[in-house]
């Protein structure tokens, strides 16, 4: 008797391209990792160490990488700027699509894969949130469809980065889309799907500032944000982010419903360690997104071949990840040009708050 | 030898009033309270048994309080309403005053205060925001100014009470001011402390719900508040302020520097128990504002009657307290209205963003 | 109408001296500080500056205070070797006496004060063992005593000092009766309170170190040691004391029960803030015991106040102090011969444990 | 180019059996679980589901699954009782072990696996101690070894079991060797890992109750039980065991070093998330220890696949494991007989404390 795996193929070899790559190959049971591509020399380098002993067929070329014999589904992890081309390219060769956050930086683009995906409704095309796969947002999730919390109906939600004294997020920031479509993304999809994937944005508002990185403004960007969110359910959210954490990573949210509160990681650590000096106790918290969201990422690869395999339903709709980018960019604009922005319930602008 | 002790009136004994007469009764060693003044029997009767034992002499009237032989110091604490009018009347019969915040709700009639207490230089008038005396919070502004964060660039802040179903807070809505004036008013004072009193308004804007009272709305007023305010200065601060806290009062800041960040009472408690039982491990947190800011009205009653006694500089400028109420008032207006709100660095309103 | 206060003298101007002076003189509305003695020149002189402008009368000596015109109440705060002798003395002077801890290393001399008191009935005399004016302790034996743990059945408690560099603890180490006496007291008093008052000691063991004090040996005691206790209720206690902690005062206390814990202090906190910086986040804890209990010491001088104004039983007998001091001491003898000890039911020591 | 695999025989597939096949099928990518063997038809027919599907072979008889082809280690996760006896068998058929803990409840026949594994010094033979995979642990320990906590002294460890009101415990005692032997086990490793694995043992004593289960005395063991261990290092440890923790299982260790302590869980949480409601605030913790301990267990199957395959040494020695029995052995008769047991340092008993 054989179990049949499903067989995946990994587009891109970057910082995150490399993490999938590694989580298909050796912590998702039901999936074989066949294939990977990437057109830069050093990633293929590493995938040659890594990945080639293991059976993985490489590809410099995308393209050809879709034709590899008896492919099933693509993990999309290369840059931003090429997520939905290679989303819609593989979609159009029918395979089921794994693709990171966020599909463009653009909700039109954006827009492109969901109208691709529409078309072949057999595929699996999940957009990969990663904190929709973490145990402490599930865990809240559950607790608030108990009806625990009464009606949630105000969340604070931040992502915020440890500060990264090299620059680097100056030059990310021309591609990035900015602070609220790159880091907020996460807290406007965790709104969507704690308020209902069909929540209506009625204003958003937004300031911001550049306290480390006053070069940032070169690219419409800034190093701290905060943003307001106000939905025609009568539910309203905050969001803040950052560049310029001390500690590490932290992202928080808070669910507040009329008879209870849900918070996640208000009070982060890295593991379960106090260290007492004559400073005081202490913790460590996690220096990345990745070490904070590991597993999250392992449970996303897991499910995402499950949902293949046994053609059950995605954990997240397609769409959510049209929505959020559509929020997304509005904040930033909000941000940037210093007004507020009104939608009508069709969602479309509109010059005055409605009362 | 003998020791001389401020001799104190305090107009108002309802809730803060009785409080205060108590505190400087039994919990301030360098003060004498010799008079207190309410309109109202009922608190009169509670004065009988609990003031008058002491020696202190009670009055109906609020003006014949004043004449009180020796007096040299009025607390007012009496409805916000007559704030301002009181302390005008205490400062120009020349006696020292501590009054209740908000001096009034209106940012006018607060300026009237500060003028009249501008012509009598040699009075201590100070408005009692309780936070500036709270352990916690000067632990906090101290270190800040050790320089331990870098420059302070983002402050979040709340005032969230418990939510209290007998809908006391709809009829309290008519005189509070609304939620940013009665509540935020603090956070909007810390943020004046923490980032410099001088800092400059640009812009507000706010959004807000009543998702446990809509009858709020008849005044005016929301139970679920959040404001953004951006300063000339490069910083920006954000509020929230709600009724509907289900495990106590939630009193919570965050100041966020450029190298590090301050957080006072992101994990609230009411003391050092932790309670263990099948649902897991919990403490309770403090129900009401006093619970949580007790000490700090016994300090700022002490460090009042210092100030008057040795003629040192009391601890927060009288101005602070029209600052906060201006912001405050525009936040709320902001809230209402829906719009965005900016200011030119004169203070005056204006149409568009300055960016 | 006049009011009458308790008028207190107070013995003994040392470290906890001043202290208890000072909060029988600000701080306990109901009493009047009439009196002070000290036979040191230095204190003396402290208390000219402090307490002699508010009409305290200084003594040099002890017996002289006690002929204090209208003295209705003695704090013996002196050095431990004496209390014994002045609290009997004041007894038999007729007046009501708080006594620090302990009445005596000596249990027998201990009792000597019992013993005086008992012919004395209509006097309060109480030994002050703070913790039990706590109101985190006095919060979780009201929740103990619910039933909410079910049957307590075991504690952990722990009295750790900071580590002081200076060697003060060897000197002291002679007078103390050792380790266990002057620290673990308390938690001893902690096992009887919430076991009972009439728990039976069974059996005790300890072992301990000198970790950074090897000199302590000299005086027969230890920096680090720890004692079981087991009762014949079917009961058993764990204590630890220290005298090398990094970070602060760590007094901490666990009371099991077949339903539940509560946990005194297991997160200790000097106040609401917590520091971000490179290192994590971190927060102070109370450097001295003091800090930790200032205000049960507080509460402690107002209900013995309060208790010899209206007659009322006293919050603690009087035996507790006996109790604590007999079972702290037998600590001691394990940790210092090494062997196990034995009592019977009547409190007799035995050669055998009895199963 | 291949890579080669270890193949792996699992022996048992009870609750921990069931786990450590899953472990090596699934989550240790360099191994590859070839045979599975249990002599129980239930635990066959899981495995007919779960493991043979995946290519493992299964046996009923232990004996016959060493003889698999081209297996190369076992995995002992059958019943304690067992555990020697397999062990040997798969040194003697040349195979590298991993025996879950303990040996032996008895230490002469725990030795005897450490005497079979001597005389096959190529093999790799590990007995789990799974904490000593534990990330938080382990960074405990490295911030141990870099000095800064100064000389690790003493040390508190607990291993407490949430209450189970079916009784488990009591029917299990018969073979557990008891809760020193259980339980207590993995805090006897962590204090040999901590202060070294030659520490050398001068005393033990211990108390302990039945508070839930007064019919565990017919099996000579307790609900909770405390033991003291003193070293002749001059160091010290003590243990706390327990079967009725109410709120989950609370593993937790402080060592206290002269400069500094390191505290492991001493806020146990399952998660990220805070729960708010009228009680308070609150968070879940792990309800059995392996909720609490599972990716130690991850880590344990692939650091040992490793080490075979990589012939590197193994993270701890085999002797550790009848260390740490002949420990807790020695406690459990301190438990039982009431006695105090001293050693010399030759490790055999000595009638008198050592001073």
């Amino acid at each position: 008797m054989s179990v049949s795996k499903l067989k995946v193929g990994c587009a891109g070899l970057g910082r995150m391209g490399k993490r999938h790559a590694l989580n298909f190959l050796e912590r998702t049971p039901r999936a074989e990792l066949v294939a990977a591509s990437s057109p830069d020399d050093a990633e293929l380098e590493w995938a040659k160490a890594h990945l080639a002993p293991y059976g993985v067929k490489l590809y410099k070329n995308y393209d050809d990488m879709l034709k590899h014999e008896g492919l099933q589904a693509v993990v999309v992890a290369s840059a931003t700027a090429v997520h939905a081309d290679q989303a819609i390219k593989a979609i159009n060769a029918d395979k089921d699509v794994l693709c990171e956050k966020p599909l463009s930086t653009s909700p039109e683009i954006s827009q492109t894969v969901v109208d691709a995906a529409a078309k072949k409704p057999h595929l699996k095309v999940m957009c990969g949130f990663s904190r929709r796969f973490d145990t402490s947002y599930r865990d809240a999730y559950n607790k608030m469809q108990t009806g625990f919390i009464g009606s949630p109906s105000v969340m604070r939600s931040q992502t915020c980065d440890k500060l990264d004294p090299t620059g680097f997020f100056v030059a990310y920031a021309q591609f990035s889309g900015g602070i609220f479509v790159d880091c907020s993304i996460h807290d406007i999809d965790l709104a969507l799907w704690f308020f209902g994937q069909d929540s209506k944005v009625k204003s958003v508002s937004a300031v911001g500032i550049t306290a480390v990185e006053p070069d940032l403004r070169k690219h419409n960007d800034r190093d701290n944000a905060i943003g307001l969110v106000e939905f025609y359910n009568g539910k309203i959210a905050y969001f803040y982010a950052s560049r310029m954490m001390a500690a590490g990573q932290e992202d928080t949210t808070e669910i507040i419903g009329t008879k209870g509160k849900l918070a996640v990681n208000t009070q982060p650590s890295l593991n379960h360690v106090h260290i007492y000096d004559n400073s005081g106790i202490r913790r460590e918290i996690p220096q990345h997104y990745y070490d904070r969201f590991e597993y999250a990422f392992v449970t996303e690869s897991n499910e995402f071949t499950a949902c293949c395999l046994d053609n059950k339903e995605l954990p997240l709709k397609l769409e959510a990840a049209v929505q959020a980018v559509r929020i997304g960019a509005a904040l930033q604009e909000a941000l940037i040009t210093g007004k507020k922005i009104f939608f009508d319930e069709a969602g479309n602008r509109s010059e005055q708050a409605k009362l």
